[in-house]
């Protein structure tokens, strides 16, 4: 185990990874084969393409007209016309070519061959023809209108070149050189296993403490794309004889092996020991990097093992910056390298000294340029996946960047760049409204109303959802914009939701918060920030003031009141599944899970909206809708209702 | 017929094509189906999609360590630890969750569990644990190194957007969520039909007069990527019931189908009566556009018909301009736009009033910023297919645009955008060591000499091979560099290549050109500008002096003396397929065509580059190359050779 240990301590860093790899084995291409022409696209040539034919293959017109020798009319013009000898007619496909002489004619149409030595084509509409004869209202110049056998392509041309990628349009130039089949080099096979306990896959039953498997296909489809032979197999438990089984049997049927997750522990104790086992075995075990750290490499023979962490960010991004580039170079495609841009960091980033480190950012295009915003959470969060336009890039030596730097931000080449970004508190009706009036062009992000305000504060977001109370004036949101200094904004009212106590219903009904302190039910709370936290802690003062004692006292004989989720929907699902006995949440939400409900308070949701944002014609059309909500729209979404307040705008 | 004659002189602009046809047919999504997540990559949603679960779908450790009540810790650091009593062990995967409460601690390992109402995670490293008491070392805030069950997303909320694109990491979010199918928008069948009687299919024998089909394979690659059913039908010959025939049966099988070509007299004739039978039938015939004009399009019923132009350039531009929105918008791709840009023009170009053209451009990064290059030749050049970078679009009211000015570029998505740009005189020893060297990061355009120096003066070419004599000095290229005040760029002295008549060999061996003329033999020339066409010329002013004629008098009694080619292979090809009797080509393809040859000279090819080019570190290493050649290195082409000047530098 020291040798082991000793590697895990020696992390490598980013740029080493593929230069070990191929001081042991290079990365080139696995063999060739030939394939059909009309499936080589997305391969790459293995030989330089020679043309079999001449392009054109003969002397063709390239208009319909008569061809003649240029030098029968020298000098011929409307009023000095010419008359030629009709010896003949070629259409496109003849092949009985006449003979034609100075003095004579042959009529040709577009494509068809230009009959030797006539030099030039008279386009039709300058000439007149009647039987034998045709009269001729212009001269042409030699080589006019007549395309050359082999003056685009000539045999024996290169039309293409080996390690070039095979496109539609080079599949075009190779059928035109009268090509079948071309040589390809062979496709990478890749074997993906799954590790760990707790992974199900989409569809398998997901009993408490599992959770499904969400790398295996990513990694699956980005091999189909890249035009590999994936494969996935079933999941290994966490028991090294397993996990050393399942990786012997896809050495075999594969070029590349990846593993996924199990636990760090399990990297260390099961993958790892199934690795060591192989010759030469273990390279790499460790980067300095984030969050890709726990990368593990391993050779057997020429086949290439990678162990891939299992958090979604850490995985994908080991993907990116290997799997990607290491079957790239075993399928012959050239140095294929991630696109990058140079642009603004909106907000400061911290950075471990000697790692380095690669941050899901949104990017967004302001006036002033485009701006870098960090997405909020760690590598396990599944939503960044489909949410971030790129990673920003802090080097080894980078402990801090301040907001307003420039940093460079690897791009992501499957973001959808939406047009709208709203981000803030969750809410069902919003997100009914945003499907129906701007669908997949918006981005919509969850982090909490306070989230939102910073988000719109800092420019990130065109629209914050946001549902704060106040508990001095009672008002809602309004004094939290002023509060946090946020100007060039307009606040539209929106709705109003009921929430309040969620319970089971086979318990009895709970009536208040003090009953659940006084007989000691579990109580889900919600994060700090969250407009019902705010609300939940005004209660509890309020009790507390009643009680006498501070709040902080009766807050300590809350049970489960540290115990914090982030929206309404998770407290309503924390208590139907009976980890905890009560929350608060949303009318809406008691409903859907079938829970009881004691009605609080009606709180009100508003959208705080850049003044910069209005300018985008789908903020408008969304504000509009919002605006002209009427109570018949809200009828499927009981606890909510609208009143004169909604779509009042206020200025700030 | 007087309708349709209408119908085809109203031509209609570019951005009416898609309007009309919608104003008879929404280009609209043609259903839904229900398809398995790991074949969804490429398609688009035609549903919302609603998480199943909470994600996390419970509360787990995001690292190795012991979960705890963050309350029980406050205030502790290494020197005032705090132990708590160990109650359990949970591993990631693990469902049987102990109790825990105040004063008590679980061992975690990351993914794991963490048993309500435990609200933080103590990392092992900061613990020391002795049986079943755990002595901590530091304090955590609540939350910390727990990832809340829905945290990320709940339950309900929308996870991908009806009308998203499927990628391999929307994939990744979808699997996280539990999917293991999704609603996607049908994909659109596409029938593609070549016409004409000169089309031949790809590894078929070509009779004289006849060309392979490029366009179907291109347009069946194209719907490919676009996640369509493409199928190539068997081509049509330019019969009108023959046409209808096919129409009909791909029109049963298909939504969208496609004719390509056939003469623009077939087009007038055929395919278009065949389409005139169908209702409602012609809805447009023209667009006011270069080179797409002679566009078709059809409907009967909803079924889609496009007559496309069998010229590769015009087909393709019609593909992107007009299919592969149409094809999109069938299958519910959002709108989607072909990337521009804006850069300047190298060299002017003409336009003809109230017509919007494509003119097909290289694109080159040089100090100054990107240059665009218009590329010779007409749209039945099917080389430029793969050589372009873009269209340059001449808007209808553009009749001029000078060089210097900007124009918009529609780039191509395909474009390799080489790095090296050798354009000039065709020869098979610089493609030999092209190939070697360089491979398919090099982008080679024959050109002939002449324009090769020109290429080399605007600035588009970084190497231009040339072989121009100059009669006066008997000196090679040198003179033109000079003449063209070509500056900036070195000259660097390359090989030597026998040139002579060639001639069949089983006719009687040509000597010199005078017997040419006085035999009455057909002769093939080269283009003006060639250095082999200023042999020729130079052969024949001599000859003129010695018979006391004008050098003009004798070309005339030349035969195929304005029959001109442009490079020595085409030369060979045309004598050996009996076209013409002789000509003036390299020995090397008198050998390769297995023709007569008597030598008239050796000639110099030479390499001229520029000198910013000589930077790249490519172009450093081809002249390497050149420069090395020794004769051994070119004994495989017979008619070459190298001399104490090869290598040779000289600088203007």
């Amino acid at each position: 185990m020291t040798s082991e240990r000793k590697i895990y301590r020696n992390l490598v860093g980013v740029d080493e990874v593929l230069k070990i790899i191929e001081s042991y084995r290079r990365l080139e291409p696995l063999g060739e084969e030939e394939v059909p022409l009309e499936e080589s696209v997305g391969r790459v040539l293995s030989r330089n393409v020679y043309s079999l034919i001449d392009y054109p293959p003969y002397t063709r017109a390239l208009v319909d007209g008569y061809a003649v020798l240029s030098s029968d009319l020298v000098g011929v013009y409307e009023d000095r016309p010419k008359t030629l000898k009709l010896v003949g007619k070629l259409s496109t496909g003849e092949t009985r070519v006449p003979h034609i002489s100075s003095g004579e004619t042959v009529e040709v149409s577009t494509g068809a061959i230009v009959p030797y030595p006539a030099d030039a084509v008279v386009p039709v509409e300058y000439t007149h023809a009647s039987g034998d004869k045709v009269t001729f209202y212009r001269s042409v110049s030699h080589g006019e209108n007549v395309d050359t056998a082999g003056s685009d392509i000539a045999r024996g041309e290169v039309v293409a070149w080996k390690g070039e990628l095979v496109t539609p349009l080079l599949v075009s130039s190779l059928a035109a050189t009268g090509l079948k089949t071309v040589w390809v080099y062979r496709q990478a096979r890749v074997g993906i296993i799954p590790t760990g306990n707790e992974i199900k896959y989409p569809g398998e039953r997901l009993e408490y403490g599992q959770i499904y498997d969400s790398n295996s296909h990513m990694i699956y489809a980005f091999m189909k794309l890249l035009g590999a032979k994936p494969k996935i197999y079933e999941r290994a438990l966490d028991d090294p004889s397993q996990i050393g089984e399942y990786i012997d049997r896809a050495l075999e049927e594969n070029d590349v092996v990846v593993t996924i997750g199990g636990t760090s522990a399990g990297l260390e104790d099961y993958t790892y020991r199934a690795m060591s086992r192989l010759k030469p075995g273990i390279i790499i075990h460790g980067v300095r990097e984030k969050p890709g750290r726990p990368l593990v490499v391993a050779l057997h023979g020429d086949k290439i093992l990678l162990g891939l962490p299992g958090f979604p960010m850490s995985c994908m991004q080991t993907v990116y910056l290997y799997l990607i580039p290491i079957v790239s170079k075993l399928q012959g495609l050239r140095e294929h390298s991630i696109e990058a841009v140079r642009a603004e960091l909106a907000l400061p980033l911290r950075n471990e000294p000697g790692i380095r480190s690669f941050i899901p950012v949104i990017l967004v295009q302001k006036y002033s340029g485009m701006k870098v915003f960090p997405l909020p959470g760690h590598s396990g969060r599944v939503s960044l996946i489909s949410l971030f336009d790129g990673f920003a890039v802090l080097r080894e030596d980078q402990e801090y960047l301040p907001a307003g730097s420039m940093v460079e931000v690897l791009l992501n080449p499957f973001s959808r760049r939406p047009e709208v970004n709203i981000i803030g508190s969750h809410d069902p009706l919003l997100q009914e409204v945003v499907s129906e009036t701007l669908g997949a062009s918006v981005r919509l992000v969850n982090v909490g109303s306070t989230g939102g305000l910073q988000a719109v504060k800092s420019g990130i977001a065109d629209i914050a959802g946001s549902h704060l109370l106040d508990p001095a004036t009672n008002e809602y949101n309004i004094p939290y914009v002023k509060s946090y200094g946020i100007d060039k904004v307009i606040l539209i009212r929106g709705y109003l939701r009921e929430q309040g106590l969620v319970y089971r219903k086979e318990k009895e009904p709970v009536q208040s918060i003090s009953e659940v302190i006084d007989k000691g039910l579990s109580f889900v709370n919600r994060n700090p920030g969250s407009g019902t936290r705010v609300l939940i802690d005004k209660l509890l003062e309020d009790e507390a003031a009643r009680r006498g004692i501070t709040s902080s006292k009766l807050k300590a004989q809350l049970k489960g009141y540290t115990f914090e989720v982030k929206t309404h929907e998770a407290v309503a699902h924390i208590v139907a599944s009976g980890v905890a006995d009560v929350g608060v949440a949303l009318r809406y939400f008691a409903i859907k899970y079938g829970l009881g409900f004691t009605s609080l308070a009606w709180e009100r949701y508003d959208l705080i909206v850049s003044k910069e944002s209005l300018q985008k014609p789908k903020v408008a059309r969304l504000l509009e809708r919002v605006k002209s909500l009427k109570g018949e729209d809200i009828e499927k979404f009981p606890g909510y209702r609208v009143d004169g307040e909604t779509g009042k705008e206020y200025e700030f």
